[in-house]
């Protein structure tokens, strides 16, 4: 059965039936708006969008892994302020021959992500479209903590990641080439895993500034030093290059360096902390903050591989 | 210049460079989300998309009056639960070689609206997509009051609407048949006139149930009944239609009311109100809640036009 055959409202009771109970969800998807809890009077919002062909595509990922990325990017925004997510809204817009099935599996994917930590999809619309776009919005709590920015950023901070990193570049390599393995990469592509306790604990840990990798990570560590005013160099030494994943890189011929420095898919995290600080757990050094205003390698510019992506420039596995 | 050469990054700039400053917002767009005062310890949410040649043509509405139904039709979803709007948050996907400008313009349209209400666009993303797609979220504040649900209409309550109804339809029909005036019609389907303090009002007056009229009168207060368990009937000579309504169905051959039972996109609101209330300032009464399961006319299914749209299976003027 299409979309166009269960008709709107058919669709929407289909999939919201699928939906779990969340705790921060004081009235979740069948009236005309959510309500959700704010504990602290505040609340933390970000929308993101994927398109097919840009984004995902329907051969490389199935419509769950699509739910798990479109939630991954989008609780990740909120994570990263230091916040904890507690809600997803969604709007789905589908050419209306596609299967009614792919859409409950794609909110079957967006609860299960949400799940992991302890949020709900709690509204949504939908609508027909040729193009199929999947247009996300994250709410989160500071439970009382200021929220962590890209300004504050001081020379002589420690700059850290946390979480996986290159893994989903790696992957969207591997399937642009039409492999299908090594499979801890490909998996990392289709459904990142996001260490969503790291933000949180960073800004506990009082990080001065902190991002989401999603353009890669010398493009993020960018938009920190532009909205900070300073320098950050990253050590290549800090990078260690999982096994798996030198030996892909070795297959395709490609430096590994260029994924875990400019691929985004895994949605890691980066920050800044003050020099002394005992890292949260999760949380790796990498580089430090300096004077002035570029982003280096060894103290040097990055002229291996691209940096990043501009979404309107140029086709690339960012979400 | 276009999107595309203006890149994600510099019309992210140029975008966020025009929107004005808002009460609610505590930290707007340029970090990986926002943050937005929830003065209760709750948030009002929803999301709706607008798909171009399904919501709007670009050889009917400027940009401005994209921005501005976009924006009106969000809003109108936060009043609908007696919430004042308090932000907005935008994923635009469009073609590269979209005028920037009309980017520009779009987000005129849409913190203008918003504006009316005191809310800010707080944060968005943008995408390249073959198709032109605006996915809104607004959020809002309950200040404290109890949500208007669909659930809570009873036998005997006052059915009554707020806010024009059927102008956008009339004006949606005028430029299908290929006219331009007239204008107070044309201009209610370009940018609608909404009652944004309705809902608040009805809230503050004890209302039992409340919807957006995005669907179509009688389809909405269909949403009402089936929610409520209840019946619904109004009365046709509850609606007195406009001169210039009459004269625009005269000549194009139309019933009017078909417009004014059966069309959306003025966001109306539809609330019942419990019998001997005094109404709010705003709101007419159109019927009464009756025990039963259907929605009538004069106690008479309605047959003489559509009640309202499937987003699936036909195009019509929704947003």
């Amino acid at each position: 059965m299409s979309v166009a055959h269960a008709g709107e409202f058919g669709l929407i009771a289909r999939v919201t039936a699928r939906l779990p109970e969340a705790p921060n969800t004081l009235l979740g998807p069948g009236d005309d708006a959510a309500v959700v809890t704010a504990s602290d009077g505040r609340v933390v919002a970000s929308t993101d969008v994927l398109v097919e062909g840009r984004h995902f595509r329907r051969d490389w990922c199935s419509a769950e892994d699509v739910g798990h990325r479109a939630a991954a990017a989008n609780l990740a925004d909120i994570v990263a302020m230091g916040a904890r997510p507690t809600a997803l809204l969604v709007a789905l817009c589908s050419p209306p021959d596609l299967a009614a099935t792919w859409a409950e599996e794609l909110a079957d994917g967006l609860a299960a992500e949400a799940v992991l930590v302890g949020a709900g999809v709690v509204g949504g619309d939908m609508s027909a479209s040729p193009t199929l776009t999947i247009a996300v919005t994250a709410l989160g709590d500071l439970e009382g903590r200021a929220p962590v920015l890209r300004t504050g950023a001081r020379p002589g901070d420690i700059v850290a990641v946390a979480g996986r990193i290159g893994y989903a570049a790696a992957g969207y390599t591997v399937l642009s080439r039409g492999f299908r393995t090594p499979k801890l990469l490909v998996d990392a592509y289709r459904r990142p895993q996001v260490a969503y306790l790291a933000g949180p604990r960073a800004a506990v840990a009082g990080a001065t500034s902190m991002i989401d990798v999603s353009d890669g990570l010398l493009a993020d560590l960018g938009h920190i030093a532009r909205a900070s005013s300073v320098g950050i160099n990253v050590r290549r030494d800090a990078f260690v290059v999982p096994a798996q994943m030198r030996d892909a890189a070795s297959a395709l011929g490609v430096d590994p360096m260029t994924w875990m420095l400019g691929g985004g898919d895994d949605h890691a995290f980066a920050a800044t902390f003050p020099p002394h600080v005992t890292l949260p757990e999760g949380w790796q050094a990498v580089g430090a903050v300096t004077e002035g205003a570029d982003v280096t390698v060894d103290g040097r510019p990055y002229r291996d591989g691209p940096a990043g992506w501009d979404h309107f420039r140029a086709a690339g596995p960012q979400s």
